[in-house]
């Protein structure tokens, strides 16, 4: 049993290698760029450890592995077109680098290639990987685009968001984990059980991203305190404020999302404060994480096997059990 | 053993069905309306003829053949957008109707829906069929990206154009005829054969277009004669032009390329018959024809069988045999 982090290491070295032909390489250098700018590589090992839950890792686990990372990387060079985001990981974007027609056209061969990789699954488990992934893939199309309809809407329902959350983030790392069960060979009720694990999992980080971003401590956190408030972005703990603020607060919150006065993000905060916003979204997260960690304790097999997965599950939630 | 029209057909009552879930609307009715806009679904058909020519057509080769006009579609749509055209068919395309960023995912969607109808080949043979697939798809997104890298080009050289030519247009028929071959249980020389005749036929295929584009009868080509002179497009012909015109022909050809006056067009076909560009265009089409019905001939099947391809490649190529 190997650790998260041992794998990521693992998983990076094998990535880390040319996925593309030379030429043209006006199409395929914009394709290696970005990958090369690294990434946690989260999903690909999630894939690996929902292998090693069931038996030791196999070979087609981590072709599977390098379709999601493939898929993940040409969610993210179309989104950023989308998104118009000039910097990715700090560095720049494909479409600000290069132009829009090179990033879409490299986003389309990389998905195409992370296909390769799946067709290298030889035995008859191509059929179920392919349906997961596909279906997977739909759903994280639907989630950007739920995601884009939102942006424009006041208000959102916060079952509405957590289901785009579920769908634009989530899916894809429940499906990592469900992809390496069934190639270990997992049975259909215990494979569930991990996508399940993995689906809570995603809405527990992404509350709290929203969470950190202004709750968090800034030399811990990594960046700006504030910045989903600057940007006027719908976060889990703005839909909520929404709805819990009194009426006063409410309306000062809604004038403050179309100006950017110097101290936006403070009283934004202060109102967040006053109506609980903080507490209440521990109280959501510790939710999730405790239904995903049920589906983890549900799953047929030996707890020594499950460790690796209680660790990623903490640290990903930055939760110490 | 069914002619390509009657194949046509049948194939557009079985595709004109809905792909897509209704939920989200904003993503998934830019699909259905696109595909609405109708098509010839050439290549769909030719993957029914390829699997005809060997065998009674197999239910596989339906959802084979679906996969390809939903990925011809894709790619249509992803194109529109990099080329900002407005009309497609004679009616808004996706872009322009909906936004840029539901032209972008509804392509990404629509790829990924194409691998869900290829995940219904049930036999060993997928592996085959994904591998042709996905070698094709690549070569389509490199035909396009080499296009566009043309299009800043001064000079273009007329095997480099070909190249362009055969990955953008002439692979995914050639590879729509090969996919069917393999689900008729065609050998390997046989499904090779076939793919060289529908590369060499896609090729004569596009130079007849642009022959058509200058030379044709407005009546029978059915739009304006000189839209590529107009759009200063890169044809097999202008590319001719410029290397087989005099010194004194090239100098007015590369400065009408900068001016839009209103006898641009005849001025630039003065210059074409004055090169025997028609009639350069004429032979080449007729070379790669030739070559095209060589492999359908030296297929082992007996002849009859190769009537219907005969008659669509004497269709495609408007050649009276």
């Amino acid at each position: 049993m190997q650790s998260f982090e041992e794998l990521v290491k693992e998983f990076s070295t094998y990535f880390n290698v040319r996925h593309f032909p030379s030429y043209p390489a006006t199409l395929y250098d914009p394709c290696e760029y970005f990958l090369g700018l690294g990434g946690k590589r989260i999903r690909p090992v999630m894939c690996l450890m929902g292998n090693e839950l069931f038996d030791t890792i196999c070979p087609e686990a981590y072709h599977v592995a390098t379709a999601i990372e493939l898929f993940h990387n040409f969610t993210l060079i179309h989104d950023d077109i989308m998104d118009k985001a000039p910097l990715r990981r700090g560095l720049q974007t494909v479409h600000t680098k290069y132009n829009e027609s090179t990033a879409l056209l490299g986003g389309d061969v990389m998905v195409i290639q992370a296909y390769e990789y799946l067709n290298k699954v030889q035995s008859a488990r191509i059929h179920k990987i392919l349906s997961v992934f596909n279906k997977t893939a739909r759903q994280v199309c639907e989630g950007q685009q739920l995601d884009m309809d939102f942006e424009k809407l006041q208000t959102v329902v916060i079952d509405e968001y957590i289901e785009m959350i579920s769908l634009k983030t989530s899916v894809l790392m429940a499906a990592s984990l469900q992809m390496g069960a069934i190639l270990g060979g997992a049975g259909d009720a215990n494979a569930k059980h991990l996508y399940e694990f993995g689906l809570n999992l995603g809405v527990a980080f992404q509350i709290q991203d929203d969470y950190l971003d202004a709750f968090g401590d800034p030399k811990k956190f990594g960046k700006q305190v504030g910045g989903d408030i600057v940007a006027n972005k719908k976060t889990f703990l703005m839909i909520h404020a929404l709805t819990a603020a009194t009426a006063t607060d409410k309306e000062e919150l809604e004038s403050l999302l179309y100006i950017n006065s110097p101290d936006k993000i403070e009283k934004v905060l202060s109102i967040y404060k006053r109506c609980g916003v903080d507490e209440w979204a521990r109280k959501l997260k510790e939710k999730y994480i405790l239904q995903a960690f049920q589906h983890l304790e549900d799953i047929a097999v030996v707890s020594i096997r499950k460790k690796p997965l209680e660790h990623l599950g903490s640290f990903l939630v930055q939760r110490d059990y």
